[in-house]
């Protein structure tokens, strides 16, 4: 039986990195770019093109088509649209550049959306039809897996869960808004969340550089600010995602992104504030858990994976 | 070509009404049972089927199926479970009592679905992939569609935006927890609604029996309390709804139940509301529109689709 292998490429707004995948989820060869060096989405495609077709013809292997996973990748219309990293314009029509350039079929989503798609296909959601996967970063996205298939909307922009506003905040979002999810669930949240609570206890000041990870460290060796940062952060974390079960009732949650990294803090304070925010029906019926796919890169799976979706 | 028949059964606290459905949505025969006056669901579904008999007889015309629409109806079990206004038990296995007595295939969901499913089928939402319709009556339920498939989510429950929890709200709700949506975009919420701001005006009291329809028929007179009672409810709910848009993209949001008959002074607002506190991508993307099954059987013939949603 011959194998089918795809390319999938994870395009960010520093690094655009891609894979040659086949149906198991492994990498076979890969190669990575510094996004910013390229003036246009082209030069980019060009580069990645070369790269491959040299690798494709040392390993004798040829892809079926091309995956892409990219921040505001939008499925339906194959852009990427108003991404605030990328300096290629407001609608980069990337399905179409990628499509002439390697003479390939070419899909695209967001990153959200592909980090799901692969837990599907090759992480821990492989039997489950009602899912949530979110990405914690230096924002928040989500990709929601319902009946089977992953949520798209209307337009392409479905789960905007890092966007939906919360009681808890007064902070300025990078959108523009004021009290998303995202200002305290997120790198930039978290290091906010830290900061304020050294000030109301007179600690010398934050260095505006300080990382989640650094931020992590200091709660597992013992640092009670830092254990209430984490704290904080998963409180307002589980009271969103209380409503968030409500309405989908999945049957599982997972962690993904760097802040993953940090579930074994995270995760029993989110299980709790959960239970306590939901009807009695819904109680300890939903999964809390870390991605198998943390630390792998699950954007570059995952956009192989929409092919293996949009055959089912 | 032989047309398809189903039997719709819509079971309620107060009364149980069923119709025998034809695939154009049109009801060809019904009946109406007192629910309280049955002590358990076999009696119930036995009246049901002689009269169904009796009219199926007399027009020679036989059902392929019965289609079943109740509070906390369960679509995987088929199962009743804990269903507050029904003194059958906590869990009631309604789809084996009715398939026994009818020797028909049966398949039950809950009200808000069977709605939502009408909708699509019969309703204004034939050409949706992606839509949400509101049950406003009593309490708050929301069916929602995705990729042209109603969810029901890992154990039957999605849609409970009724229960999700809003910072405006510090109400005790019917559930027994504090500050659900429901406890302000219901009937009950907005007789509370009108309560609080007429005490707060020093009027007289409020009769505790005044209806969502009396409000409304005073705020369509120009009474200013009445007005603000409606401003009150359609903000709560469109904040609710915008963090709903953000999940979801869906296509439209429709207004079902005896309080969507209020749409003509709820709707403005609620768009208004929603368009303030959406990302600008979403900005008038949603259309908030009544329902146009308002003031039919929307559950008995949302009861009967679900065998064309099985088919699908």
């Amino acid at each position: 039986m011959k194998d089918n292998y795809y390319i999938g490429v994870d395009i960010g707004g520093t690094n655009t990195k891609y894979g040659l995948v086949n149906e198991k989820g492994e990498i076979i060869f890969s190669g990575s770019f510094n996004t910013k060096l390229y003036k246009n989405p082209k030069d980019l495609a060009s580069d990645i093109y070369y790269d491959y077709i040299k690798k494709s013809n040392e390993q004798h292997i040829k892809a079926s088509g091309i995956g892409i996973g990219a921040p505001n990748g939008n499925f339906y219309s194959g852009c990427i649209e108003f991404a605030p990293n990328l300096n290629w314009g407001e609608n980069i029509p990337i399905v179409h550049i990628f499509s002439e350039i390697f003479q390939l079929p070419a899909i695209l989503t967001n990153d959200a959306n592909a980090a799901a798609i692969g837990e599907k296909f090759f992480g821990a959601a492989k039997e489950m039809k009602d899912f949530v996967v979110l990405t914690i970063g230096t924002g928040l996205g989500s990709g929601i897996f319902a009946n089977g298939n992953i949520i798209h909307g209307k337009n392409g922009y479905a789960g905007e869960l890092g966007h939906t506003t919360i009681a808890e905040s007064n902070r300025k979002c990078s959108c523009g808004r004021i009290g998303c999810l995202e200002t305290y669930v997120s790198s930039r949240g978290i290091l906010q969340t830290y900061k304020e609570k050294c000030a109301s206890d007179v600690r010398e000041t934050v260095p505006d550089d300080m990382t989640t990870k650094e931020i992590y460290n200091l709660a597992l060796r013992g640092d009670e600010i830092a254990i209430e940062t984490f704290k904080t952060t998963s409180e307002v974390l589980g009271r969103s995602l209380a409503n968030l079960i409500l309405i989908l009732d999945p049957e599982a949650i997972f962690l993904f992104g760097g802040i993953a990294n940090a579930h074994p803090i995270l995760i029993p304070t989110i299980t709790e504030v959960i239970n306590n925010n939901v009807l009695s029906l819904f109680k300890d019926k939903v999964k809390i858990l870390p991605s198998a796919l943390i630390n792998k890169n699950a954007a570059i799976l995952g956009s192989t994976a929409l092919f293996y979706l949009k055959d089912n």
